[in-house]
């Protein structure tokens, strides 16, 4: 089986002019096949608020109503996508732009509204598996930003992490995929404020304990909880890392951070 | 040769919730291999005016700075691109967004300041046939907003008529490329408040008659220019057509508005 990194960044990277090129150049030298997957959802807060569009978050995700929408889409699609791409050129990275409209790589359903409602939110129900290894035996790096859509013309929003979640569970079937998580902390924690407190492995029972001491928090929660699933399903090794640790990686066996592990 | 019609939409289609998804269903009709290129300026003015930004606009080019080019590229990219992908994928039509800095599609160099600064602007210096050419061996219908990249880092802005003509005259080494230029006219008119004054044929002396009698103006002028240049160097067929015509170039020869000749 061929080897595949999913590697998804978000929070402040993204936002982070001077770092941002770093960690680019350093994911254009990993070697093997490739999958970059970003957020951007301070960056779409800060239009929305200069648009005076009213926007409300919950638990982390964002109501998305057809003006926010809007906004969302030019600003993952356009603005971040654009700029990450560009900027992947000048390292000689073949970089690949897409929403999951694009060659129907990533078909959703629209949440339904229960006590929320979600708006133009998309649940993942497929992924275009046969036209994403199309894409990468020709060595393009394809670059997912955050959105589905519906195969009727709509255009969703779908969380990052979920995106790069399910792009490593597909592809698990053909590929020995690695989900790594980049963010601006060297992995989880045991004391939020320092560093240097990383807990090298979390395992299902170690998992336990740590919530059970509330060392583990709401929002990593979730994060972990669908990592543990993407295990079973089939992804080989998942990683929550700094985003400046990646070179790490591209080293045989090389690797930085929290291992998830079975 | 394979036949290939490299198509562009501007003006009021991309603005007309109606009529664009009809455009859009005939285009993914059309048999041959095919290519959409598409403006937005109007709605990129509109956002520039909501987010307060002043932005120029000399002979119909736009002065691109910083803030404006964010605008531009989020909105082309973005909302329009997504937006058209989504809707060719409802008739299921492989469609992929691309800007010029996708694959290193477009590569163009920043316009160097003279009497006119027009800032993030680019002129094209290349066109990336041969993966242009594997995209379209694997039936998928390349959909480029008009934006460009110089190589280094640095997204541009380039006028879509620009970049439709110049995709033309790349492709026409390996394919026999009609040019079609779709806007809210029936083609070339000789009262431009009348539909039915078409000239449906214009050739150098009929061009220079026209010009001469002032029927040709200032905004038909570079485009009847750029479209000789093009059919110079290779193009096989330029048509400039109202964009509900385009079911008739479906048809064997069926071809329909002005048609530019040599």
């Amino acid at each position: 089986m061929k080897k595949l990194r999913v590697i998804k960044i978000g929070g402040q990277i993204i936002d982070d002019k001077t770092n941002l090129p770093f960690f680019l150049e350093s994911f254009s030298r990993l070697p093997d096949q490739k999958i970059l997957v970003h957020g951007g959802g301070k960056i779409a807060t800060s239009f929305l608020e200069r648009l005076r569009i009213k926007s409300e978050l919950i638990d982390g995700r964002r109501i998305t109503d057809s003006k926010t929408l809007e906004v969302v889409q030019m600003v993952y699609a356009g603005l971040i996508n654009k700029n990450i791409i560009a900027c992947l050129q000048k390292y000689h990275c073949r970089a690949l732009g897409l929403s999951g409209a694009d060659l129907d790589m990533i078909r959703a359903v629209k949440r339904q509204a229960g006590v929320i409602d979600y708006g133009f939110a998309g649940d993942v129900i497929s992924v275009n598996m046969t036209m994403i290894s199309k894409l990468l035996d020709l060595n393009i790096v394809p670059v997912f930003c955050s959105l589905s859509h519906d195969g009727q013309g709509q255009m969703l929003n779908t969380n990052a992490d979920t995106i790069a979640t399910e792009l490593a569970i597909a592809l698990s079937e053909t590929h020995a995929v690695d989900l790594i998580f980049c963010f601006e902390k060297s992995g989880v924690l045991k004391d939020k404020g320092d560093d240097k407190t990383l807990i090298a492995t979390i395992t299902p029972d170690s998992y336990r304990r740590l919530r059970n001491k509330k060392v583990i928090d709401a929002g990593m929660i979730p994060k972990i909880d669908n990592a543990f699933s993407a295990l079973e399903k089939g992804v080989k090794n998942i990683y929550i890392t700094h985003f400046l640790k990646l070179p790490a990686f591209s080293v045989e066996n090389g690797a930085s951070g929290t291992r998830v592990t079975r």
